[in-house]
């Protein structure tokens, strides 16, 4: 299982065995159910998860009740509540399986002090990390810019394997709109 | 100038004068003018650029003709369309001087080549992206939960002193509302 993640890391840098192995000595397993949560408000993230196998995602609970999801994480990402996991505050966050899943994930100490004897890890990180804020910055203006309609077609023309994996009232938390619109632009009703 | 670029990696790292003169090798100077553009879109963006003196913007104008201001950058932020250039595709962004400014900036490919060159300077820019994504996620947070008001107080509690430098309808367009909203919530008429 852990091969994916030496895997992923090796499509940016070139781990020797011996850095391999330390890689591996650093990371945990889990295994989720379904519905299953690693993370809830009020706690400190204090580890990075790889997704090794399955889908997970990273909402919260605004204040009227809805959930809305900020991030998913299927097979090669990493995800995390950055902002607990850099300044150890508590999340507002929950972090749940979407199917049965298999994680990696690295706690934050061990992380940094990975980093330290790795300069190849630690590129790697600086690597994912610019793509990731790449990504994200793009989304911020998708939000901003395109109608819902737009937003929606567009998701589906990038990731349309991803889109039938999970629920259509999760697509719609996480596009920013309701369930009820999401069911109006794909013609049918629910 | 260049020193305090050394200076805020010397806050995360410990350069050695060679590796600092390195750096210094690496980089460029830029002046600008206040309104000046350093980047617009159909460009590429090729290069991140460090606030040494200023305040500089990242903006798009959005299909009703509004700016729609992303980024702001002060002394000692990193600035730059990251989607632009990650992915060498062209930009939908302006950069612009909102003070004369001073900017240090560092080309795509001379980044790459110090990077690998440099892991402590690999190693500044993995924190510095880290905490910039962390901020980008909390703010995408923000902007989904908070009403408009409250990011405005949130806003001016968190920067007070940067409030002062910007026009209010920089500030509006960086929170998403009208500045006509702004100035009803300051209790005064523009």
């Amino acid at each position: 299982m852990k091969d994916s993640l030496i895997a992923h890391i090796n499509k940016f840098v070139s781990l020797d065995e011996a850095e391999a192995d330390k890689v591996c000595a650093s990371v945990n397993l889990t295994t989720l159910k379904k519905k299953q949560l690693i993370l809830e408000p009020g706690e400190i993230c204090r580890a990075n998860y790889f997704v090794s196998k399955g889908c997970i995602r990273l909402y919260f609970i605004n204040r009227n009740g809805q959930e809305q999801i900020t991030q998913f994480g299927i097979e090669n990402w990493w995800i995390t509540d950055y902002w607990s996991w850099e300044t150890s505050q508590p999340s507002n966050y929950y972090i749940q399986a979407i199917e049965d899943s298999e994680l990696i994930s690295i706690n934050k100490k061990t992380y940094e002090e990975l980093l330290l004897q790795l300069p190849k890890v630690e590129r790697y990180f600086r690597i994912i990390l610019q793509k990731t804020h790449a990504a994200t910055m793009r989304r911020l203006e998708y939000f901003r810019d395109q109608t819902d309609e737009e937003r929606y077609h567009h998701f589906i023309t990038l990731f349309p394997g991803f889109v039938q994996r999970i629920p259509q009232y999760m697509l719609a938390s996480y596009l920013g709109f309701t369930p009820q619109f999401l069911s109006k632009i794909r013609g049918k009703k629910e």
